[in-house]
């Protein structure tokens, strides 16, 4: 990794970390994680015009949607299943480590909420398994907590916590997000 | 919380314990909870005219069905996307100490039976953080038991068992949940 | 069981030890489950035909997809609920010794991958209870490893990895799925 991804993958960590409470914080550093992992996942909607290079798609929408825009109401009800790259810094068109693949759900009418059931996809020299995960995403915060469930392979019955951030985004197509994947139990 | 709020959440407790069976119970004495809450959530299935009630919302359907009505065949492959007030007594209009959000679906075509993924969010002084919970409901057996398969914030790394009984529906629009969160692991 | 059926089990374990790598059998020797349990489970997807004798429905698809046909695009997009017959051998008219049930997707467009979320759900007297896996399913390798993220009844509490393997599919109507349940935390 160049010294400028190690800088991109600091840069999310300290936003992480800063902005997470005091009191949190402390609760924390009683807490070490066995092991810890920063990525990178692009995520980018079908919208009917971009089939090539879409990585997830509308599967589902409430009455009132439709499955090549986002519905009203704050997306409430919109299905999206996805298969997006995951890669170790900011950007796009670096070389794929990994798939994160599963589907994720938005909830609330009144705001953007989500919530997630994926997993990351592993499968070269540096990480072969895979990390399941499942939580509720309140994605207007600035990090959320969801919990990595289970594992297999290098990852073999791993428990812990994953904090995402949201990235970038650009209009309802593009988004980018950096997760920060704390496992407390290791086997 | 009043004597009266008191007496219903004792009341929903002893439903559940007196429908368990004496095995079970024998088994539940030795594994003693490291910490247990009862809450209700509610939920308002969008029909096409409650715009402004709902709470949750039909996203998909078999070939068979719509986004307005629950299927025929005990509504098999209806998917449902929730945001439900969590609250301490059974009064939907008592104020929300959280927010029950995910997604429930019916998967038996002979009766009624449903999976669930979902979790339950809090942003208040008593508790902050999330419950994740997974699992099968067949939910025409009085009690039913799911797994909780995570947490985050004060239910850091929490697992356990939730124990889900109907405790009121009127219709197919609307019905109301009383869950008795037992955690075996918490941090 | 009579010896057949024992020699079907057999079969089935020797083809998923067998695709082991030797490494990973190396890895696994150290950490011997607490219970293990071989299973099948029989997927028959409604097809617009079938309605009598199919066990699962596509409910969502993607914008270029519909309910009763899985979608171009290797499947990408669809949605299916299931309530899938468990037997103890690969004979889909078995008794059914329980039931599966919950929902897969497919999350890839270039070759067939999927994500399950489901429940064995048992009340026979040989097992009361539930058992929950939730993870990736690379469906074109011969075995994938998903999570056991939580059980109830004689399931209490319990956490592991299931190994599936496609026994057999015809068309894209049927397939069959041998399930290798190896326990690692047993209650």
């Amino acid at each position: 990794m160049g010294s400028t991804k190690l800088i991109l993958v600091l840069f999310c960590l300290l936003l992480i970390i800063s902005s997470s409470s005091a009191a949190h914080k402390k609760k924390m550093q009683a807490r070490k994680p066995c092991k810890r992992l920063v990525f990178y996942f692009h995520d980018i909607i079908y919208n009917g015009k971009n089939a090539k290079n879409a990585t997830s798609a509308i599967v589902s929408a409430p009455a009132w949607g439709n499955r090549t825009l986002l519905a009203g109401k704050s997306h409430f009800g919109d299905v999206v299943v996805f298969d997006d790259p995951i890669t170790l810094d900011n950007n796009l068109h670096s070389t794929p480590i990994g798939r994160a693949q599963g589907f994720y759900l938005y909830d609330k009418k009144e705001t953007f909420t989500a919530w997630l059931g994926f997993s990351f996809v592993f499968n070269s020299t540096a990480h072969k398994g895979s990390i399941n995960f499942a939580g509720a995403d309140p994605l207007m915060n600035k990090t959320r907590d969801i919990s990595v469930i289970g594992g297999t392979g290098d990852f073999f019955m791993a428990r812990g916590i994953a904090t995402l951030m949201t990235d970038a985004f650009e209009g309802e197509v593009y988004f980018r997000l950096c997760v920060d994947i704390k496992l407390y139990e290791c086997w």
